[in-house]
């Protein structure tokens, strides 16, 4: 309460402050980012070592997750943000919930690829997942990006290419299907990619939720759940 | 900020949106758990009605979600909340998107009902499914009970189950591996039981989530990441 007579001077302290969260944010989201491409790269390369990494730092972006939180209930029980501010502080909170589950997706990813490190059944569909996890990981990029320059319009874009990375990852799935049919003795394998497969479809999913919260960030609208025609509408309203 | 000056009135006030808000949390659980009942007994029972009827009604759980987010929001606007209160609506934003990510899961069961309903193929494995279902829906029930009570050890104790669901999928997983691989025609079909015994699992990873936000709003520790012995420890601190 005394800290308000200080004007000026905690304003600015507190400018920093919520500039800092999303720094912080950023700084997990890239983190995310890395595990999630090291991830696809030791499942594709067979790299052992590099799958095991991914695993051992999943604490880090937990670590993140924890402490990022703990900063935002600092600042909403100190400044007592409204409007904008208390909006930033409600996107980070959804956001970096979102950001951890990808991590939990890698994870997942590079899990697999210890175990699938071993053999060979399958092998040719990895540059699909290959081509899967790099689509994943640029949404996520564009996401971290667009919550950088508080961009709604770029956030509808990456919302858009979730819809392209689902029907890449049908195909592949009806392609593994087919693939486990001819060969049963490949099915334990075959699962394998089938469930890493469907942790990179995830990661779409949650960089897709990261867009909905840049635009309620931004615009004041809550757009989960619907249509991405009124995304696009909500996020063009602002120009 | 005049509204402070009708102190005991407003106070009064308060604590019936802090109230309210912790209702509507509790009454969007009570459906995700019908949703979630229904969308196994669909799957076991062949009931395409049923299934669809969950399919539609997710737009309910997300609906709450939405709402309940907006009232949250309200809260940290106007009444500046601190302390428990404060940690009351950062736990109720989070136990809201586990929810509303449980009426995913829900949705998913639904969505595989329908493709289940025809064909014979695995249904052997379906009192697994129905085991596997009841005990996340316990779970969830459970851990609803405990945030009604804030009661942080029976938290601990719903989240302890999470290991009992893990090891059930797991086993049914290697089940249904087996039979796909002793007749290859049913590969399909058994996948969609996979994947919805994979969302079935994915529910009691949510609610031990939930569990956590009970140890942090009523015990101020952010149990996260952290072993259970950990949590029990940190959920006895109370008392």
């Amino acid at each position: 309460m005394e800290n308000k007579s200080y004007g000026q001077h905690i304003s600015q302290q507190y400018n920093e402050e919520l500039e800092d969260v999303r720094n912080r944010v950023l700084a997990m989201g890239g983190l995310v980012e890395q595990q999630l491409a090291d991830a696809v790269t030791a499942l594709v390369d067979g790299d052992v070592e590099l799958g095991e990494q991914v695993i051992t730092l999943d604490y880090q972006v937990n670590a993140f997750e924890v402490s990022i939180d703990e900063e935002c209930s600092r600042i909403l029980a100190r400044r007592q943000p409204a409007a904008s501010d208390l909006r930033l502080v409600v996107a980070v909170i959804k956001t970096i919930t979102d950001l951890e589950r990808i991590g939990d997706q890698a994870e997942r990813v590079g899990r697999m690829s210890l175990r699938l490190a071993q053999g060979d059944a399958g092998r040719a569909h990895y540059s699909e997942i290959k081509h899967l996890g790099d689509h994943v990981r640029q949404m996520l990029h564009d996401a971290l990006d667009a919550l950088a320059r508080m961009d709604p319009e770029a956030a509808v874009k990456v919302a858009r290419e979730d819809i392209k990375v689902d029907k890449e990852y049908e195909s592949l799935m009806r392609q593994l299907i087919t693939y486990m049919m001819e060969d049963p003795r490949t099915i334990t394998r075959v699962l394998d990619i089938m469930w890493s497969a469907r942790a990179l479809e995830r990661v779409g999913d949650h960089a897709r939720n990261i867009c909905e919260y840049i635009i309620y960030l931004v615009m004041g609208k809550d757009v989960r759940h619907t249509s991405l025609e009124r995304m696009e509408q909500e996020a063009r309203g602002k120009r």
